[in-house]
């Protein structure tokens, strides 16, 4: 049993930022009062290397790529001038395209005015305009947000449901910095068709974000679409957030995205400090390294006790777990690298997941997000002399000396309030410590190869499906088993993919099944 | 590099569920192909043990309780008379109560009708109503819902807000089994607030789900309520779905709740087949053992391709990681048990966290759930032959063979549509699945014994805080630190505490801060 907290202990692993209102406690990680020698030198290089990073060097080298989202934030440090005047130059004309709809100069084919965003992307391009979105919803929003980050055919009937007759009034917002997404493209594609069957112009509507020539680009400006905006290949797409791809869409909300970039460009400062201590980035990428021995033994659980935080989590699923979950090292030795983020929000998760914290396997550390400001209205009491944000913060305080008891390992992010500036600063928080984690590590933060053969695989599904259903149609009058197709297409080590391809064209109505005695032997016919 | 699962191994290890329209496949579990030897006394245990829980026994032995959710299902399996009845009866008034309000026979107190439900509950008592309500919302929907499932006065206000002048429609349900939740009786007083201040008469509105004779029941009663619907001893919180906490708004959403009931009955009946590989919930116990070695050592992953089952994570983190996260097996052995559960959807989550399934620590399995049915309308083509659905399948079988190539292992749960059956089977197949794991490692899955440290580790925060205030009232002339008013209040083992709440209670200007040079430093004085 561990004794709690002391206030001197407190004292020396709390990390006081006052020019974000914000601090960072690591009193409850039980990690040495100071920085052990044998991270030093590792911290030494890793500050290094982030300086080479912002000057423009090429961090990317698999892809033979710059890493300037820091940039974004702060253009003077961009290592181009040409660079300096795009990411300038793409600010002012997201504020004056936002004011425009806003103003209704720019309004829709049969509407005064645009009232609803309809955001299609996946991954990079809806995780952090979402995550912001939610964060920062209130009842100024200049416009209500719907998000299509799928190609779930049910997911898309259901969103354009609730959007309804809304969609006259509707602005869709089409993010891929590929410009080749297949779910991106698929749900353009299904949008556009809502957009034609109400008999609108789809491209009276659209506005692309995207790389510079991609396809979705060229569609765009070939379609005339009301407005484009670019995306940089220095930026990645999990760091995408303060680039059009975040900034169009809370512009349009009404939020000040200045305030956003001014958060991130505070934090970047504090985080360039090189005595690691100091540094609220490096205090996290050593915690990190302290907690999982530098090899991703812990889970992170992310417990925000704020609901207007839920979906931070899952931004940084894929901030940290796409950038830390490598199989090769730098020197591309194996390392199967990685750190499991999950979590939703306090307390809410103590009535789910946190029986198992307090007494299963000690597997992980929790980052608890602490916000002091309540809300904006004086409230209740709930009990004499108690509001229900003091149980908010009971809750929190009372389940990290819970674990702490138990053994287990937390540390506490304290924000003044939930604002733009908050949360830029959060964004640019999380976005160095991965970096300078990644560097502790030695792996590469910046690509993501292994995402590439599911990709494959999946392609190779499609060209199967087309095969089997060419087949069937050349033969209308045959049923075929998925074991005897399979033969037929010399594709026998797939013969369970097959069944599955079968199946699911079946279930739609796009061939005929007939049953058999074992789900094996069914056979199959076009319609 | 693993062989590409075979005809064979997929044929032999593809469990066909024709009555339910579902198939549980785990040819890419890397298991062998019969029951090992060793586990086969355990699921003979295993198999007895659920038995005897089905015919009453004690399951839950420190609390004294039965365990009876597969009762609501069956209730002809009920122990007493009096059990099958209530249940019964239960259902009845359920599917009255939700008829007169859609027929407005029951109206609110200044409008015709009921549109909107609030409800406001917490872990079990929201996890298993949100994920229901999510999953089969539709256009045919009766009535719009909304949660509220924390203590969180920003999140309160929040939810409020987006309803506005909807209060006058809407009906509140306030859910808690033991009636004494504070997160929902802070939800409940913050509601009853904002009903009072749009001059409507709470009482009038609202309805309670809870354990009779509770304080929230008492409460009903006295202040005479819309209605009140019972909580039974022998029902948990995490499997209490299939009651009136799950029931009474999927009644009143207008989902056949007798299909739900139906779909789990017919898996119980299915998870109480004795031959293990026949028995679909005993396949998953099995592979949750061979994976993770009976010890938890894997996180399962789970990636519904459906944006409907997005919840469906969260619902499980709780049901698995409450009922197995557990320090003590039934021995009194310390075994810290547990198994870590997480995930949102796919394909989307591929573009956020598979790269470190792929390349990162082999600590997961996944979990898929594929829909055979895409949806409602045939919908266009996006590329010539191939729609929507036929990337989200394709996307799911190339992931899951990109991970069974990089040696890692999933299984897939197939279900021909979303309906009310085959998500009351879904959720009886994991009920079940945990009750036979957690028979297989021999601990309690009926209690949560290490949630009540944080709640009392909470109360005592709050109690301090008390404490701060009522000095700082009763000296309004001084001022004081953290470190001082911790000396005075005799509670310098928690000085850090004291500095939290004063913060906290300075952030809400509820007391008066004066900065100093160190934020340690600053003092606090009573408004």
């Amino acid at each position: 049993m561990y004794k709690l907290s002391s206030w001197e202990n407190f004292q020396q692993h709390y990390l006081d930022l006052p020019e974000l209102e914000m601090a960072v406690d690591t009193s409850q990680m039980k990690a040495p009062d100071l920085l052990p020698k044998s991270l030093e030198k590792l911290f030494r290089h890793a500050f290094q290397q982030m300086q080479e990073l912002e000057e423009g060097s090429i961090a990317n080298p698999d892809e033979n790529r710059m890493v300037g989202h820091y940039w974004l934030r702060n253009p003077e440090l961009a290592p181009t001038a040409e660079i300096q005047k795009v990411i300038s130059s793409t600010l002012e004309k997201i504020q004056k395209f936002a004011d425009e709809i806003h103003q209704n100069k720019l309004h829709p084919q049969k509407a005064d005015s645009f009232r609803n965003v309809l955001l299609l992307g996946i991954g990079g391009s809806a995780l952090g305009p979402q995550f912001l979105q939610n964060a920062l919803a209130s009842e100024a929003d200049q416009m209500r947000f719907y998000f299509l980050d799928n190609t779930d055919p049910d997911g898309i009937d259901q969103v354009m449901a609730a959007i309804g007759n809304g969609l006259t009034e509707t602005l869709t917002l089409v993010i891929s910095k590929s410009g080749g997404t297949k779910e991106t493209r698929n749900a353009m594609l299904e949008v556009r068709h809502f957009y034609e069957n109400s008999e609108l112009d789809f491209s009276k509507h659209a506005v692309a974000i995207t790389g510079e020539n991609s396809q979705l680009d060229q569609l765009a400006e070939k379609g005339n679409w009301l407005c484009r905006f670019p995306m940089w290949d220095w930026v990645g797409g999990r760091t995408s957030v303060l680039s059009a791809v975040g900034m169009l869409p809370a512009a349009l909300q009404g939020l000040d995205i200045n305030n956003i970039l001014a958060g991130a460009k505070i934090m970047d400062q504090l985080t360039r400090r090189t005595e690691a201590r100091k540094n609220p980035a490096a205090v996290l990428a050593w915690m990190w390294h302290h907690a999982g021995a530098g090899r991703g033994e812990k889970a992170m659980v992310m417990l925000p006790y704020k609901d207007k935080l839920l979906l931070f989590s899952r931004y940084l699923q894929q901030l940290i777990m796409e950038s830390l979950g490598k199989e090769k090292d730098l020197a591309g030795k194996t390392v199967h690298q990685g750190m499991t983020v999950y979590g939703n929000k306090g307390s809410t998760d103590q009535h789910a997941f946190v029986q198992q914290l307090r007494e299963g396997p000690a597997d992980f550390f929790v980052t608890f997000i602490e916000v002091q400001t309540d809300r904006k209205i004086p409230g209740i009491e709930v009990e004499p002399g108690i509001k229900s944000g003091d149980f908010l913060q009971g809750f929190l305080l009372g389940t990290r000396e819970a674990l702490f008891q138990s053994g287990r390992a937390s540390l506490t992010i304290t924000l003044e309030e939930i604002n733009p500036q908050s949360l830029g600063a959060l964004i640019a928080l999380f976005e160095r410590a991965v970096g300078l984690y990644a560097a502790l590590i030695g792996i590469n933060a910046y690509h993501q190869p292994g995402v590439e053969a599911g990709k494959r695989a999946a392609e190779d599904v499609i060209e199967l499906s087309l095969k089997i259903q060419s087949h069937l149609k050349s033969n209308p009058a045959q049923k075929f088993s998925a074991s005897s197709l399979a033969e037929i297409l010399e594709e026998t080590a797939k013969t369970s993919t097959v069944f599955k391809l079968l199946e699911h064209l079946a279930a739609n109505g796009r061939v005929q099944k007939f049953e058999a005695s074992s789900p094996f032997s069914a056979r199959f016919q076009a319609n």
